[in-house]
């Protein structure tokens, strides 16, 4: 199975990060992790972007706050589906990440999931690489269903306390 | 080669379209257009997404306007990745769209793009579809060169008409 | 007298959603409670929406989150009117909820109150049952001058507390 | 059956007004129309407000721009359902008329509709009077039926003359 | 001397609104406090407001929070200047009680201050009744020259620790 | 009577400007314009401010776009009310002058009106020369019944003419 | 003297980007021009960057929209002083552009000036140049002074022309 | 060397300040830290500014909230560069001060960092300083290569810890 690489802007993201790595091992999907900066390491950023697709790599996904450049700057180096999550920082809330993120110029697209989405992030890199494995597709497929389920439990609970 | 089915929630969104179906021709990918609305026609939105996976599609764009819940509805549906588009109307300039396509809530991802960024919306599903496909991928590698090609002729004309 | 239903898109928003059912208690309104999510269980959504007036209610009150489809999903499902509560989440004050939730294409219209404003939802859901029923209004103008009863009681006490 | 009023707060709301008046006549449900001012006409629209209900009147419309004021000075006064039409202006894009309706402190609910959604308005007041009202219900419920034939329309044109 | 009115929309406004009531008193301006809100008592609001020259007040003050009407109601019904001070609440930010305070129609002004800016509130009905009171015009000069004194000892602190 | 000094700061906002000035003429005060620029021409619109008041004017009113700083900058040099309005220029539809005039620190008020909004901040003035003109207020008191009749006309000949 | 790089992230940015030209011209400071994309064509931004201060430039300005990311490509891979123009696209009016030019992340500064200001961002460059050249320095006052004198000549006629 | 000043508008800005000091520390650079406010020290503010550049200063900080005129009121007396820091206050999220700060007219450039952002303000003072000091501009090379090898050495660690 491919890889997919999940590539942070800082170590302060790990919080934000760990909610797709959980989603990740809970489907049996492989990763790997990275710091790397657009701004501060572009040179490595650079040479992980390029090389990804043949290190076996199948998506990326690009966690950054602010000015977050970091998935544009990923997107601009491979053919590689890239998934950007925008991360909420200490000023406005999250808004500038997001639209650093997803007003990218034509050309170059970016996969923008919600500000701090990391879970929907991951799942989305399991949709891609489910679109040619069908047993990843029926994995995802049973998680809905689990999920549905618990929703429906609640339902039950709630339903029976409240009411008049 | 899996096809591409790009859906908007309605006919007015039509010239923000058709960049994506340059593209879609431009490198060969089938697609198949609809307008579906999650408002107004739910019933057809919801089965065209339960059954895209086996009728061969592998990636469903959703292009809306608004309160735009179409991207979201099809995610609901379909375990495929769903692109969404937010299209800009007459008021709040496309934010509106744009946060009702990209703050999914966790479990059903939509891959967003820019604020109608229809040509990237097709890229991105072309990505997604090479991800298991060489062939479309070194096509992309190429239309990326030939993109890179343009701009450095435009600098060169530009770098010798303004100086001092 | 019909009754009210009040959906939560998740269970996260009972503190927001208790409001409304003192409100509820209040007036006597029979109402229920359930946790439906547009996105995880949209069978059992659109289920309780196309039933809901031969089952008896009178309006429909969804409060959701981030890209708060909810509303318009139920909405779309049915011709009684439906109240959406933006819920503030964790990024964006809410705003993302609001316009979700408010800026519904033509034809389908969801009744926007503010964002967590589970008590305005339930006296609306209220006022629309009084349309129809004249000691339900009756209740509605007497809750009106306590309220106003009370203000006057605090501007008794701070105009006498406070002054040159 | 009861009427709905539709007060807009300057005649020069009367083109985003007159797509609330055609539905009203397609629904064959008898409305009045007034231009009233909360701050400009104050006296008169409290007195409106006051008096709607006697006056045979189901649910009232209010359109206004900037700091819209209109439907919350309405709904002080009358506990009959209030509907806001936040009306885009020339600055703000209507952001301002929109927080103005739709941010109401808890007591006093105003239903709001999109940014110049009059057409929603409409039937927002439609569905309240169908909701004692069997035969208004199923009218509201053919409209619905034929609106997404008319989609289902587009789409098989659409589908037929875009693909690849 | 005329007096100043300081209205607020609710008792919770009252910590945003103790900093006008020491200003009032730092320069000896009669001031009378209320609680009166646009919408729950819209009857004594308005009362106050025709009243308000001739029980011989200069200069209204009126806080309030969301959609902050309060302001425009009150100066709805008096050509003595009003001064709007938007109050921030849970949600926004205070971003809508500043659009709804300050984007008044033409022909009712509100001069509005900052979000939470009860000070400046109080010193701006101050400079309007020092317009024709000389007296107090030399107080606010000297409490101006008394502010800067104190920003230029901070001024000397500070640089005296601050170098390199 | 009192002067009202009128200061743009930039001759491109005029077309916005001349509404206060019909207003002036129309109540009868005299007034002053001037073409300042906080950042262009300090040393004028500083000794403008500062000798405001002994040269007879009661109020001076700002408009100024982008990062409209002239209200705070002539706020700064005198005691006098200072009235600020927002302009729109060709980017962010006059949020950012508005924010810029309206967000004082604390000590230095502006009174602010709407974006654009200089007929209400002319009328703002006179009100401010009004408290201690009494036959000023009385004209305002007329132009607001004036203001009030014309509404109702309209309204009369909206209401024969839409309806059902 | 030191050259100035004026860089477009696309030649759609030519009409604002002139009115740096002009004011280059105007102090006879040399300058070129390129045209390059932080994600169309990464090798060669990069490469201009690196090499930027030994070919004798002292400042570049960077002219994109939408996401952004050139100036701050740029100033990764230089340690001259990097300056951005946020140009406004055909959505969110710039707001876009602003926040991924101006949010940059702690290390990498960028220089933001405002919204399309690439008169402004000319200014900046001379600046910068003029820290250490008098008498470029001479000529920014001298230009100063021209720039006051040309206010104060339409101060004099509008002040002629309005008043009463 | 020349030496820079950091102007703040309120020692409450001191803990944002700080960052600033402590890298004008790291690199030698002279700093001189001042507490001058555009509004209630506009004397002195003034006169700071136009002794700036024969009293040894190369550049200007001003860190200021709100309505953040202090960077403009410093740059409308000196050709010096003026780098303005907007401070994030209790409302708004730094998004009044930000664009109070950045948007500026042409004519009187202010080079803007984050909100927030001392540290970048202070790297963009040194960077402008080492334009013609190339042993600073060594420095800054020197510092770029210490932050991304302290960002590979993080890199390393999370790799090591997550995957699968």
């Amino acid at each position: 199975m491919k890889k997919v690489a999940f590539i942070m802007g800082s170590d302060s993201d790990l919080p934000v990060a760990e909610k797709a790595f959980e989603t990740f091992k809970e489907f049996g999907v492989p990763f790997e992790v990275h710091v790397y900066s657009a701004h501060r390491t572009p040179v490595e950023a650079k040479a992980f972007a390029e090389n990804a697709q043949k290190n076996g790599f199948g998506a990326i996904i690009c966690a950054a706050g602010k000015a977050a450049h970091l998935a544009g700057a990923i997107a601009a180096n491979t053919v590689l589906p890239v998934i950007g999550i925008p991360v909420k920082s200490s000023t406005l809330d999250g808004l500038d990440a997001l639209l650093s993120t997803v007003q990218m110029p034509a050309g170059i697209p970016v996969a923008t999931v919600a500000i701090d989405g990391a879970k929907n992030a991951a799942l989305l890199a399991i949709q891609i690489l489910a679109v040619s494995d069908p047993s990843l597709s029926e994995k995802l497929s049973a998680s809905r269903s689990a999920a549905a389920e618990k929703v429906l439990q609640k339902d039950a609970a709630i339903t029976a306390e409240y009411h008049l």
